[in-house]
Parts: structure tokens; C-alpha cells; sequence
């Protein structure tokens, strides 16, 4: 049931599902459900939840530890901190990270965890960096992803066009959605690898604004210190990125603060 | 001890960190470890390998059971075939399947088993459309992914590139992959979502040339049963599209034959 339930976050499992499966009494189920929660619990790696009404069951909530956490986003600093990740431009190398799935796993149940109380019904983001870590929250918060295009995707059907200004380099990009992605009024939770001027989340909002859609929080992995004042109202990042300096080579990264008091 | 497991396939565990996280003797660890593995393997969820060695410990192994993954393709063939997915060009909607955490989980799961046995080093895709299953392959196997770009990126630091011929529009593309992503001499597993006539995987296995590295596998959601030659020598879908007719409103898909016989 462990095995079962862990790998489909947040999808609720009948009682009588397991019964059928296992061969065995419900009241047998139950018992183990208690003991296989307590476990969780006790070992802070998620909980099980239960779920009343007609089409009611078990299901399981990923939850992150404290002290894990901030130990993992420091070592995650650290190595992010490393020289050899300067590129030209003052821009940093972490596609071994942005597409390592057990990092990313990782990242997306802290991001998930963050977010799972304002119950998003699905995770926006926008090709193409920001896809694995919206896929791996989503997957953590049981719910789908919708990617926004760049340019407009041939095989996407219909799709709804906004034009929106970066912060950083102030140039006009073009941002679509197809318009059977998403269900008007429902409820998304935007999220990206890296927030410098806020531009491309508000973007992100812009276009689901068309779709009167409610945005219930702005998850990223990375946001610069600086501009303090991003394009976006709130947001939450796991790291802040303090200064990149290509010629002294020389990185600063340091964990958000929330992350500190989880 | 099964939640950590099956949320990092194929990572080896350390008997002493369990001995340690769960504040009890060896012994003990042993024999609940030899249950985990009697039940997964009665219920046909995945296995538990021991690892010898000085790094050595336990792993689990993702498996697939033949009658669920019938099953789960069947249901996946039924709901691909909504003529409403019909799009201009004869094209086929399939995002939503694409970017749902749940469902390309599964799919990950079920290539992932295929391949399991050719250990892979890494897992490699082109963007976009291919990254979720790719990310989604590789956590099932415990590897990396690396995503080879349509255009250069100037957050990957130098490239290599090369042209290729499309096999259906007979366009000549870019595909370009950064030099510090790939290993010398490494196992590549290729994935992607969609293969016509194999020119986008050829190029990939173009690309890994470059870097001298053996490609153990190519594996795809969706193959088109017309051009029946591919580019690419030998390839493993999980499912065939026998064809699309856009004034029918008609799709025609069914299970790849090897999925029958699992």
C-alpha cells in the first residue's frame, strides 16, 4: 500500500481498492493504513489523509522535514556556488540540477509542500527550463501541468496570445496558451526555475487572466536579490541568488528565508 | 523504509542508514526489507536488488506487471482515439496526457522497465515536447536527462551542433547539446514522444557521436505505423498510430505487440 499510494501523491484510493487488491478484510486495511501513517508521521515524510463523501478513500500528502529540507537547499547552494558554473554573461550552469530528476523530485515536493494548502487544480509554467520542476511539483501536488509556448505549436489547436515585456532586457515576447489547457475558473499555481525581474510570471498571470483563471501563489527554484521589487505582488523562491561576479569569479547563493522556518 | 525506497528508484540504500534512521538493529532491517520484497514482487509493484560491494546496499527496481500495462495502454489507445483531438494537418491533441505528472509517471515507469536491463548512463531527449516522459523515464531508472536544444541557448556554456534532414517535411534542422552535459564514452538511452519517420532521433544519435558515446536504446510513446522504415535502425513504442483521417474524424491507434507480451 506504501509502494501504491507514494507513487500516486495526493490521488485518493478507496478502502475497498486495497481490500480487493490485498485480499483481505477492511478493517485489516484500516489497521495498516493507522500504522503505515504513524509512520509517516513519525519519520516526518508525509502524511495520509482521509477523505469523507461518495468518492472518498486514503490518500497520501507528501510533507518535507525541516531540518532536511534546509540542509538539502544549503548543499544545493553549494554546489550551485561553484566557479566552473559562470558562463559568459553572468549566467549560471544548473541544467545538471534543472534536469536531474531525483533533485528535481526533491525540489518539486518542497515547492509542493509550500503550495499544497491553497490547493491549486493545476500548475502553469513556460517552455522550456521551468517544465521538469513544474512536472515534479505537480506530480507531488496530484494535479496536471500546462506549458505556455513561446511561439506558437502547431499541434496545440487554438490558442490565445499575449505580448508581454521582460523586466530584465525590456524586450516584447510573445506568450500562448491553447485554449482547451485550461478550464475557466479554475485555480493555478504558477511555477518556474529562475525569477530575476518578475516579467515572465507576470506574463504568466496576464495570459491566465484571459482564461479567468484565480493564480493561488508564484513558486521558483531561484530569484535574484536583485531588483528587489520584482513584476509580481509575492512569490516564494528555495534560493535567493545574492550576486554573480564574472570577473572575480565568484558566486553568492544563500536559502530563502521561509525555508529556515518551516 | 518502502516510502524512501520507491520514491528514489534505483538508488542504492545503505543498510547502516536505515539501522540508524529507524534506531534498530540490522537484523531487523534485513528481515522487513526480505517483506517489502515478498510483497512487491507478489503483487508484481517492482523488486528489491542487493548490491555488494564497499558502496553496496539495497535498491528498488521499478517492474511493470504485464496485464496492468495491457490494460493501462488499451485505456490510453481508447481515450488518444476522441476524434475531438483532431487538429488542422492531422495532428493529434495530446498535451493533456503529455503534461500530466500521473500519467507519464506510468509511462516512464513502463519504458523504464524496458530498458532497465541495458543500463542506461543518462537519458536523452529534444526539446519540448519529449522532456516529461524523458524526466519521468529517468527517475524510474535513477539517471540523469539531458536535453539536447533546437537553438542555441546561452545558458549552456559552448555547444556542439549539427543539421539534420527531417524525415517527413525534409527540413534541415539544428540540434545542439553543451559540451559539459555528456560524458565521454557514456550509455545513452533516447526518448521522445512522437517518431514518424526517426529523422529527430537520428539526429540525436547524430549528436551523440560527437561524443563518442553508445547509444543502448530508443524508446517513444507514439510511433506512426506509415513510413514503416525508419531512420533509426531499432527503436520500442508503446503505441502505434495506424493512421489519422482528418475528413473521417477518424484516429486510429492501437498497443505497440511487444506490450502484449511483457
Amino acid at each position: 500500500m506504501t509502494r501504491i499510494m507514494c507513487s500516486h501523491p495526493c490521488q485518493i484510493f478507496n478502502l475497498n481498492q486495497f481490500s480487493e487488491l490485498f485480499n483481505s478484510g477492511k478493517s485489516t486495511i484500516c489497521e495498516d493504513i493507522a500504522i503505515i501513517r504513524d509512520t509517516l508521521l513519525a519519520l516526518r515524510l508525509g502524511d495520509l489523509e482521509s477523505v469523507a463523501g461518495a468518492g472518498g478513500g486514503v490518500r497520501f500528502v507528501p510533507r518535507v522535514d525541516k531540518r532536511n529540507t534546509e540542509e538539502y537547499i544549503s548543499e544545493l547552494c553549494k554546489s550551485l556556488s561553484d566557479p566552473d558554473r559562470i558562463l559568459p554573461g553572468g549566467y549560471i550552469y544548473m541544467n545538471d540540477i534543472l534536469h536531474n530528476p531525483q533533485q528535481i523530485y526533491k525540489i518539486g515536493e518542497i515547492l509542493a509542500s509550500r503550495f499544497m494548502d491553497v490547493r491549486p487544480d493545476f500548475v502553469i509554467t513556460v517552455e522550456t527550463k521551468g517544465t521538469p520542476v513544474a512536472i515534479m511539483t505537480a506530480f507531488s501536488l496530484g494535479c496536471p501541468v500546462v506549458v505556455a509556448g513561446r511561439n506558437g505549436n502547431v499541434t496545440e489547436g487554438p490558442l490565445v496570445s499575449i505580448n508581454y515585456v521582460t523586466a530584465s532586457s525590456r524586450r516584447i515576447q510573445t506568450m500562448s496558451l491553447s485554449k482547451r489547457a485550461v478550464k475557466e475558473g479554475s485555480r493555478a499555481l504558477i511555477i518556474d526555475d529562475f525569477m530575476k525581474g518578475g516579467g515572465t510570471a507576470r506574463g504568466m498571470a496576464q495570459l491566465l487572466k484571459e482564461f479567468n483563471v484565480d493564480i493561488v501563489g508564484t513558486g521558483v527554484v531561484i530569484a535574484t536579490r536583485e531588483p528587489q521589487v520584482k513584476l509580481v505582488s509575492s512569490y516564494t523562491s528555495l534560493i535567493m541568488l545574492e550576486q554573480v561576479d564574472e570577473s572575480e569569479r565568484k558566486i553568492e547563493l544563500s536559502p530563502a528565508d521561509w525555508i529556515k522556518s518551516i
